[in-house]
C-alpha cells in the first residue's frame, strides 16, 4: 500500500512545477517552497516534526527512544533539472518518509533520532553550482556562491531574501559538529545495470569521482580536393584514432570513459581538418585505477597523433577523487538486501549525490533503485510499483540493520 | 623579362580590392570593373582587341592569318575570395596576355583567333553561386540566379543594372556554337604534389568530381557516469570508426575523401553521444574509381554501425561528375612540356576550375603551376619568377603545339 502512496505523492509533486506540462522545479522558487509545505505535512502525518532550515532544505525529525543527541539522516533531494522525471531525488525522500510512518505506527522507537531531508538543491539547475543543499548541511557552503546569478541576472543572495531565509545566516544549516550516525540515501540508478541484471535493488559501493580534460589537436588544413592523402595530417583522423583509444582502454581497465563533444575546424565540408577539439570524462570508483587508466589513454593518444604528425595538447579542467560508502554501512545494507530475499549486488555510482557532501559529516550508504532503461533526467524516468514496495522494504532493514550494528 | 612584368601586374591588381589592406575582388563592383578597364588596356598593349561582354567577362582578341571563324581561347579568373592571394585565377589571365604579347611583338599569327578571357565571377564570393562568368560563356547561365542576393541584400539583377550591363542580354554572352578549337587554362595547383615532386609545372588530367554525403548515426545517448561501456551504443565512437574507414579506403583507392564536418549531440562534456552527424567530400578524376571507393565506404560504415548496434542513414547532397581533359590538347600540353625540358607529370585537378564549365562547349587543357606549400586562397599564395617564366614558355608552347595538330 505504501508504495502505491509513495508514487501518487511523486505524481503530486511533479504538478508543482515552475514551467506548464512539464517538470521544474528550481532552488529558492515559490514552486520551492509548496513542494518544502507539501512534504513537511506528509512528515508531521508520520509522526515527525518538520521543519525548513537556513538553506531552504526541509527537515522531519522522528525521535529516538530518550534525550540523545545523535541521529541517523535518510533522503535525497526535492529539486529537478528542467523538464525532468518524477523520480531523480524525491523518491528518495518520499520513501524515507514511508519509512519513517512504519515505524511510527508500530510504535516503534530507536536509540537515534531519524531525520529525513529533503535537500533544496542538488541538480544545480538554477545557479549552475550543484549539490547546495547538502553542502550547506556538511559545513560546506561557499558565501561566494550568494553572487550567483539566474538566468533571469538575480543573484542568489536576492533568491534567499525574497524565499523568506536571511543569507547571512546560511551557516546555521550546517551539522558538522553533531553526532550523526549515518546518511542513508535511496535513488534512482540513471544507468541499465540493475534492469540488465534482473536485480531491483543495488548497494552502491563508491560514488566516482570525474576527471574531465579537454584536448586540442593540431594538424594541417588543406583543400579537400588538391592534398593527397598520404600528405595529409587530418586532425579528425588522428582525433577518430583518439576516440576509439579512449573507448578501447576503458573496457580493458574496467572504467567508464566518454567523449562527448567533439568539433572540427575550420569545420567546412570541402576542408581538410586543422584542428580539432574534444573533452574526455573518465570515472571509476577507484580513484588510482582511474588514474592508471587515463594514463594509459594520454601516453596512447599521443603515440597515435606523433605518427600522425598531429600535435597534441590537453588540459585537465575537472577532478574530483571518489567517495567511498562507509564499511559498516556497506555491511547493514547488505544484510538488509539480504533479509529482503534480494542478491546483495554492490556497484559503483557513476553519476553524483547528495550523499557524496555528507560524506564530509557522517558515514555514508546508498541503495540504487532500478528503473526503466537507466532513463533519468527525462520525462520518461519510470519505476515499478512492485520495486518500490521492495525498496521500502530494505530502507526499513537497513535502519533496523544500522541499529543492530551499534550493539 | 615578361615574368618579372606579370608578378609585378599581379601586385598592381592586388591593390584593386573592395576590403583595405586585403584581397577581395567580386563580382559586379566597381573594383571589377576597374580591373577590367585595367586588363583590357594591357591586353590592346599586347595587340588585341578588347571588350567586356554582357556577363561582365573582359576579352582580348589577337586576330588570325586570315578571316575565320575559329578561335582558340586562353585564360582564367579575375575576381577572387575574400581576404585572397594575388595568384588564383589571375595569373593565368595574365600569363595569356603576355604570350599573346610574344607572339605580337614576333608578329606570329596563327590560322584561328587567340582570344584571350578573364572571367568576371569564378569564385563565387558575392552571390554563392559560383563558375558564373564561365557558364555565361559555355551558354549555361541560369536566369533564376538573377535573384540571388549579396549579403547587403543586393539582388544580382540590380547589380547588373548598376555595373552597366542589361541583365536581359546575358545570353549574349554565350560562345556556344562559335567554332572554339579548345581552351587552355594556366592556375596555381592550389595543392602539394609539383612541390613535392620539385616539378614547376604539372598537366591536369581531368578535374575531378566530388560527392558530398551527410551521415547521420544513432545509437543511445546516456549517462557518461552512470552507463557501463559494455551496455552503450555511442555514436561518436561509430562515427570515429567511419572517419577510420573514410581513410583507409580513400588511401586504398587512391582518391582523396575527407570528413571535414563533425557534431556530436547532445554535446555535453558528461553524455554520451546518442547521435552524431558528419559530412562527406570523396573526389577524384575517374568518376567509377571514386563510386567504387564511395561503395565500400558505405558498406564498410554500415557493417561496422551494426556491429556497434548504432543506426546508419545517409544522403547525397553534392554530386558532380569528373571534366577529362580532350586527349588531343593533353598530347599538345605533352609535346609543350617536353620542348621546355620539363617532366610532362599530369596530375588530377580536385579543385573546380573555369575548365570545367568551359568543357560544355569547347575541348579543355590545363596546366597547373607549383606554388609554394600548395597555399591557396589565402593572402600567403606564392610562386617563384623563374617558374612563372617557366609557365610562359609552356604556355605558348602550348599554343603552337595546338597549332601543330591541327595539321
Amino acid at each position: 500500500m505504501s508504495a502505491a502512496r509513495l508514487l501518487q505523492r511523486c505524481d503530486q509533486l511533479a504538478a508543482i512545477s515552475v514551467t506548464e506540462g512539464a517538470i521544474c522545479r528550481t532552488y529558492l522558487t515559490d514552486e520551492h517552497r509548496r513542494c518544502n509545505q507539501q512534504v513537511m505535512q506528509w512528515m508531521e502525518a508520520a509522526g515527525m516534526h518538520a521543519y525548513t532550515d537556513a538553506a531552504g532544505n526541509c527537515w522531519g525529525r522522528y525521535p529516538g527512544v530518550e534525550d540523545m543527541e545523535q541521529a541517523l539522516v535518510l533522503g535525497s533531494h526535492l529539486d529537478t533539472v528542467r523538464n525532468a522525471g518524477r523520480y531523480d531525488g524525491i523518491l528518495g525522500v518520499l520513501a524515507a518518509i514511508e519509512v519513517v510512518e512504519r515505524f511510527h505506527a508500530r510504535g516503534r522507537r530507536f536509540p537515534f533520532h531519524i531525520d529525513v531531508v529533503g535537500f533544496a538543491d542538488e541538480e544545480g539547475s538554477r545557479f549552475g553550482a550543484t549539490l547546495l543543499g547538502s553542502r550547506a548541511v556538511a559545513g560546506q557552503w561557499d558565501p561566494a556562491w550568494l553572487e550567483l546569478r539566474d538566468a533571469d541576472g538575480i543573484a542568489m543572495a536576492e533568491a534567499f531574501t525574497r524565499f523568506g531565509l536571511d543569507p547571512e545566516q546560511i551557516a546555521q544549516a550546517s551539522r558538522a559538529g553533531n553526532k550523526l550516525l549515518g546518511y542513508w540515501e535511496l535513488h534512482i540508478e540513471q544507468g541499465p545495470v540493475l534492469e540488465q541484471r534482473g536485480l531491483p535493488l543495488g548497494l552502491v559501493s563508491a560514488i566516482a569521482g570525474a576527471r574531465r580534460l579537454q584536448f586540442t589537436l593540431r594538424g594541417r588544413a588543406g583543400h579537400a580536393g588538391t592534398v593527397p592523402m598520404e600528405m595529409r595530417r587530418d586532425a579528425l583522423v588522428a582525433a577518430a584514432g583518439a576516440v576509439q583509444i579512449v573507448d578501447a582502454q576503458a573496457r580493458h581497465f574496467g572504467v567508464v570513459a566518454t567523449v562527448g563533444k567533439i568539433e572540427a575546424r575550420p569545420g567546412s565540408v570541402n576542408v581538410i581538418p586543422g584542428s580539432c577539439h574534444f573533452t574526455l570524462d573518465i570515472r571509476s570508483g577507484d580513484d588510482a585505477l582511474r588514474d592508471r587508466a587515463l594514463e594509459t589513454i594520454l601516453r596512447e593518444i599521443g603515440e597515435h597523433c606523433e605518427c600522425a604528425q598531429v600535435a597534441m595538447e590537453y588540459c585537465e579542467i575537472h577532478g574530483a577523487a571518489a567517495v567511498a560508502c562507509a564499511p559498516s554501512l556497506l555491511d547493514a545494507g547488505r544484510r538488509a538486501l539480504q533479509r529482503c530475499g534480494l542478491e546483495p549486488l554492490s556497484l559503483p555510482s557513476g553519476a553524483g549525490h547528495d550523499a557524496m557532501a555528507m560524506a564530509a559529516v557522517t558515514d555514508i550508504g546508498m541503495f540504487f533503485l532500478r528503473c526503466r532503461e537507466g532513463i533519468s533526467h527525462h520525462p520518461d524516468e519510470s519505476v515499478t510499483t512492485e520495486d518500490v514496495a521492495l525498496a521500502l522494504d530494505v530502507l526499513e532493514a537497513a535502519v533496523t540493520e544500522t541499529e543492530n550494528s551499534m550493539i
